[in-house]
């Protein structure tokens, strides 16, 4: 599998032979932190420990590059999810904007609720609720069209209590992990319940993760030739990606099995239990929420990022938890 | 996107580096035929520009190695497909194994002629009746016990007219146009309406494309805790990919817009179409099966492999139609 070769690897043995050609000195031995923005705990450590062990040709726990899969959710993981999903934020500008057009909405859920800003009426609905505002605020148009609509709405919406951009309201160490994972030649996707088109927007730029490797829920799109041909959003739910249906469309979109998978709800647990069932040394995190001063604190209960079973199973199963108050030295980008 | 630099640019460099280190001769500026297979018709002309033009960085057709999305269709485009797609021929030897168990089969078709081996009577009933036939073979089972199968029935298994192993029915041609695609940092794919799963057994050894970029129809899975955490798969239909299927499955997989597309029959007419719209230059490439000697020749007619519409629509639009009998030195490996 020549075309997984490590870039770093290679881009080292060029820097090295030549500054050896121009007789530069050695480059230092002093090792870099791949992970500056964790604390010192037994987290980082169980992280670095288990991708220096599976990344070394002569260790026992030795994973070839081509079975390195990494699978992440997004929603309460790579950023943040209260008070509640920011793609709902997305769609209640939207409806509102429609809703002159459509009063039956008044007296229709999810629509009232959604016309109401009545965001936890929203949430108790879960994802189904989420996708049907989502799907009326994005059938009809093209699959360009839409992009350019979410695009324009994260280059002026903030969030509603810390008055960030969206995008600033990812998790830096995060970050860092996919980044340190990605020079480690581990394959790094998203598996997110979260609408696939509106994740693709940005995700890239934000997470450096290529858009074929950001996957998620999705509404159904229709190629057609009317007006030249183009593929059209529909109105209709194409799948939830959520829970049982994240480890069946990671076999579909991949046909592998993560080594190494995180979530941080109920949500994810059946991605967790399908990567615990690796033959390769796995390595299973949940992303605690524990800061109620930097972050929102919350695992048991709520409608959104539920973790309770999952929290049950992963201690029992002696998973790994992120401790977002004790492991994480920042939060969010330039904090 | 420094992850999509050159790998073959970097491996040269080092190679380049570390041989003049060892005051090894300077490598001959000697031009490598990257397509030694094709003759040299207009046909591997217009392969070759098109690539030099938009890999190109002072060109104006230049290409950004984020959007060299390449998508192929399988079945009559990089392998053979007659009398009949070879799955099926993995179907029928199942069938033939589980009949006795099915009294039923005798009078319910596609079961009927899948028995009595009667090709034709499968073909006429298109990639449904396949999938039919596909689906009793491989239901109720996991996806591991479903591989090791196919893997072991490849092994042995040889093409009814030919004596040749499946796996070496591929077109030495298309198998170098995949690898002179990539070395340019192209991101090739395929998008079959063949069996995703049963493509995934052999395809990433043969063709040299991981598993994840290999596409097609497929079966329902469903994750399951039963006797641990498993996906097992149902004899339930997904989904079919054909046609139009091809162009919103490849958006949903990739995001993206392919800019090269290459295809065989009508059932990739709707990919081509989409291709043909990306503001970057494009390539459509349609294999045209016109060698009864050294494999067959059809277009027109048959159920198998139909190029009608799909023929009239390349002419019309001046897509580059590959002719067999004309631009292959050879079509099967080791020939």
């Amino acid at each position: 599998m020549k075309r997984f070769l490590s870039l770093t690897a290679l881009v080292a043995l060029v820097v090295a032979c030549s500054s050896k050609e121009q007789n530069a000195p050695e480059p230092t031995a002093e090792p870099v932190d791949a992970l500056p923005s964790w604390n010192d705990t037994e987290t980082k450590s169980t992280i670095l420990e288990y991708v220096q062990a599976v990344t070394d040709e002569g260790s026992p726990s030795f994973i070839p590059v081509e079975d390195r899969l990494v699978t992440f959710d997004n929603d309460g993981t790579l950023w943040a999810e209260k008070p509640v999903y920011f793609q709902l934020y997305y769609a209640l500008d939207r409806i509102s904007y429609m809703a002159k057009d459509h009063p039956e909405w008044e007296n229709e859920e999810p629509y009232a609720s959604g016309i109401n800003k009545d965001l936890h009426g929203i949430a108790a609905q879960g994802y189904a609720g989420l996708f049907e505002l989502i799907g009326a605020t994005q059938g009809g148009m093209t699959t360009d069209e839409y992009h350019s609509q979410v695009k324009a709405w994260l280059d002026t919406a903030v969030h509603p209590t810390t008055n960030r951009p969206y995008t600033e309201m990812v998790y830096q160490p995060m970050i860092e992990l996919i980044h340190y994972l990605q020079d480690n030649d581990f394959n790094v996707y998203i598996f997110s319940a979260g609408g696939i088109d509106f994740m693709r927007v940005w995700a890239t730029e934000v997470y450096g993760i290529p858009k074929e490797k950001v996957m998620g829920s999705s509404m159904k799109t229709q190629f057609s030739l009317e007006g030249g041909a183009h593929l059209e959003k529909l109105d209709q739910l194409d799948a939830v990606r959520d829970k049982e249906a994240k480890p069946e469309f990671i076999y579909l979109v991949t046909g592998g099995k993560p080594v190494i998978a995180g979530g941080n709800s109920d949500g994810d647990l059946a991605m967790l239990q399908y990567t615990a069932t690796n033959t390769h040394p796995f390595l299973n995190l949940y992303v605690h929420h524990t800061d109620s001063v930097r972050e929102w604190a919350y695992d048991r209960d709520g409608h959104v990022g539920r973790l309770d079973a999952g929290l049950d199973e992963a201690v029992a199963r002696g998973w790994t938890l992120i401790d977002m108050k004790y492991d994480w030295k920042v939060i969010f980008p330039n904090e």
